[in-house]
C-alpha cells in the first residue's frame, strides 16, 4: 500500500526533507546544508541522499511512497519540473523532477515557495477545509499563491499570483521589477525600511534615530510606541497592502485570505488595517464573507507545504 | 440520445432562447418581450413558453435535451440557481432553476451575464481552445468573468471577478459602489462621459462642444480627430483600464485577456494602450505570452453564451 509521501524544502542554505503519512504526520525528517556553490549535480545528489535517509531510517520501503513534493524558490516551470533560475541555487533551466522521479520510480512534483506555502495552509494550516484561498507572503518581497476550487492555480506559464507586482499606486515608488507602484514597492519589509531610511536622511525628528540599523522591524516597534514618522510609514504601507488584498477579494471572492511572511508577524496593526481597507473597498457581501487571517503554519511551513504538495497532487491516485 | 441543449438569454426587455446541438450549432431560436412589469411568475412562464417553442418547432423531443443554460443580469447565486435582485427584472431572491428544471426534467444552469459571455468566448469566441481566460466587459460599467483550468471560476459566494471594482487609482474618482478609484469609475463609458461633462462645464476649448449630447462615443470620435481635451480623457481612461488588465495578467497569468462591451468597440486606441501598459507593468514573460484581444462573439453573444453554459456544465455527463 502506498501510504507515505516525501516532502523536500529546498533552500539556498539548507535542504529539509521529511517522510510523512497520508494525514501529513511526519515520520522522519532531516536537514542538511545545501552547499549551493558545489553546483547542480552535487546539490541534486544531496537532495536524493536526503530522501534516501528519511526513507532508510524508517520501516517504510520505496514501494510504499506515493509521491515526492519539492518546494523551491522560483521562477520555475512547475508543469515541466524545471527550475529556470534562482539567485541562491546553482540550477539554470535544470529539470529537477526527472532524475529524482527516475531514481525512485515515483511521481515527483515541483512548485515554488509561495504555492507550496499556500498548499500547506490549505491542507494543514489556517485555510484547512476551504475550497478557495488566496495566500499572501509579505517579507523582503511580496508573493502569493491561490487554491481555487480545491486545486493550486498556476496559470498559463506557471507564473500566476505574482500579486507582489499588482499595481496599487500608479504613481508610487519604483519597484525592483522596473514597474512603479507595485505592492512589493509600497508594503514589503524592504519598502518599509527604505521609507524609514529616506526619512532618516532628512532632518525630521523621529525615535528611529536611536537605532544603528533600521529594518522594517524597528519601524513597526516605533510606530507602536507612537512615533509619528514611523506610524505614517506603517499606515501607508499597510493601507496599500489593504488595497492589494481588497483587489484580491474583488477578483477571487475567496473564503480565506491568509497572510504570512515576516511583516505579517507584526500582528494586529497589519490585519486591522487590511480588514478596514477591505471593508471600505469591497462589496459588503464579499467583505463580510472573507476571513482575513494570519498563516497557521510556523517555521516548518516550507517542509509541511512540500509534503502537502505531494499529498494534493497524488490525491485519488 | 441527449444531443441538444437550450440557451436562454434573459434581459430586461427581451428573452432570447435557442435550441442548439452539442457543437453549438443553433437549430431554432426565438425572441419575445420580457414584459418585466408583469411580475415574477408571468416572466417565469414566458421563459418556459420560449423553451417549449424552440423545442416544439423542431424535430427534437424533450428526452433529447441534455441541459438548459440561462444567462441573467446579477447579482445572483449560481450555485443555488437564485436571482437575488436585479434592476430591470421582477425577480427578488427567486429560484429560477428549480421550476424550470422540474418542468422539463433536465438540469438547468443559471449564471450572470459576464460569466456567460466569458464561457461563450471560451467555447466559441476569441478564446476557443484556451484553458485560462480572463474576460473584461467595458461599457456602462466594467464587469468580468474567468475560465480557469477550463472551468468557470465563481468564488466562495458566486461573486468572483468583480474586476470593475478593482482599485486602480487609490485617490481617484468616486464609484457608484461607494469606493474611490475603481476601474469602473475611471474607465467605463459612464466615467468617460462624466469626465467630458466636467470639462464642458469649464471654459476649456474643445470640439466636444459641437454635440448636443456627449457620451463616451463622441469623446472617442473627437480624441481620434485630435481634440486635446478628448484625447486626455481617453488616454487617462485607457491607461487605468490598462492597469486593471495588467493586474489581471500578474494575478492570473492567463493565455487570453478578452475585452468586450461598448467601449472595446473603439478598437485600436483601447487595445494599443492596454497592451502598452501591460508591457510596462507586467513581467516580460507573462506580457509576451498573454494575448489581449477583442471579444469574438457579436450581438448574439448572450444567447451563444447561454448555450455554451449548458454545454460546459453538462460536459462528460
Amino acid at each position: 500500500m502506498k501510504n507515505y509521501v516525501v516532502g523536500v524544502d529546498l533552500g539556498g542554505t539548507k535542504i529539509s526533507t521529511a517522510l510523512s503519512d497520508l494525514e501529513g504526520k511526519i515520520i522522519n525528517q532531516t536537514t542538511i546544508p545545501t552547499d549551493a556553490h558545489e553546483g547542480e549535480v552535487p546539490v541534486l545528489n544531496r537532495i536524493i541522499n536526503s530522501i534516501e535517509k528519511v526513507v532508510n531510517d524508517s520501516a517504510v520501503s520505496y514501494e510504499d511512497i506515493k509521491g515526492i513534493g519539492i518546494g523551491s524558490p522560483g521562477p520555475l516551470d512547475a508543469k515541466q519540473g524545471i527550475i529556470i533560475t534562482t539567485p541562491n541555487l546553482p540550477f539554470k533551466n535544470f529539470n529537477l523532477v526527472k532524475p529524482i522521479s527516475e531514481k525512485f520510480g515515483v511521481p515527483v512534483f515541483l512548485d515554488n515557495d509561495a504555492n507550496v506555502a499556500a498548499i500547506g495552509e490549505f491542507m494543514f494550516g489556517a485555510g484547512k477545509g476551504a475550497e478557495n484561498i488566496v495566500f499572501f507572503t509579505v517579507s523582503t518581497g511580496v508573493g502569493g499563491g491561490a487554491i481555487l476550487n480545491g486545486k493550486v492555480y498556476r496559470g498559463h506559464t506557471s507564473n500566476a499570483l505574482e500579486i507582489g507586482h499588482m499595481t496599487v499606486a500608479p504613481h508610487g515608488p519604483r519597484c525592483n521589477c522596473g514597474n512603479v507602484g507595485c505592492v512589493e514597492a509600497t508594503s514589503s519589509g524592504t519598502a518599509i525600511a527604505k521609507r524609514a531610511h529616506e526619512a532618516l536622511s532628512t532632518k525630521v525628528e523621529t525615535s528611529l534615530r536611536k537605532y544603528e540599523n533600521v529594518t522594517s522591524y524597528e519601524v513597526f516597534v516605533e510606530a507602536a510606541a507612537g512615533d509619528p514618522v514611523a506610524k505614517d510609514i506603517i499606515d501607508d504601507a499597510m493601507n496599500y497592502l489593504g488595497i492589494a488584498v481588497a483587489n484580491a477579494v474583488s477578483i477571487f471572492d475567496p473564503e480565506y485570505v491568509i497572510i504570512g511572511g515576516g511583516v505579517s508577524k507584526a500582528g494586529d496593526v497589519v490585519f486591522d488595517t487590511v480588514r478596514k481597507v477591505v471593508n471600505k473597498r469591497c462589496f459588503k457581501s464579499m467583505a463580510e464573507s472573507v476571513k482575513i487571517v494570519p498563516a497557521g503554519l510556523g517555521t516548518d511551513a516550507g517542509l509541511i507545504g512540500a509534503v502537502a504538495l505531494a499529498l494534493l497532487e497524488t490525491q485519488d491516485k
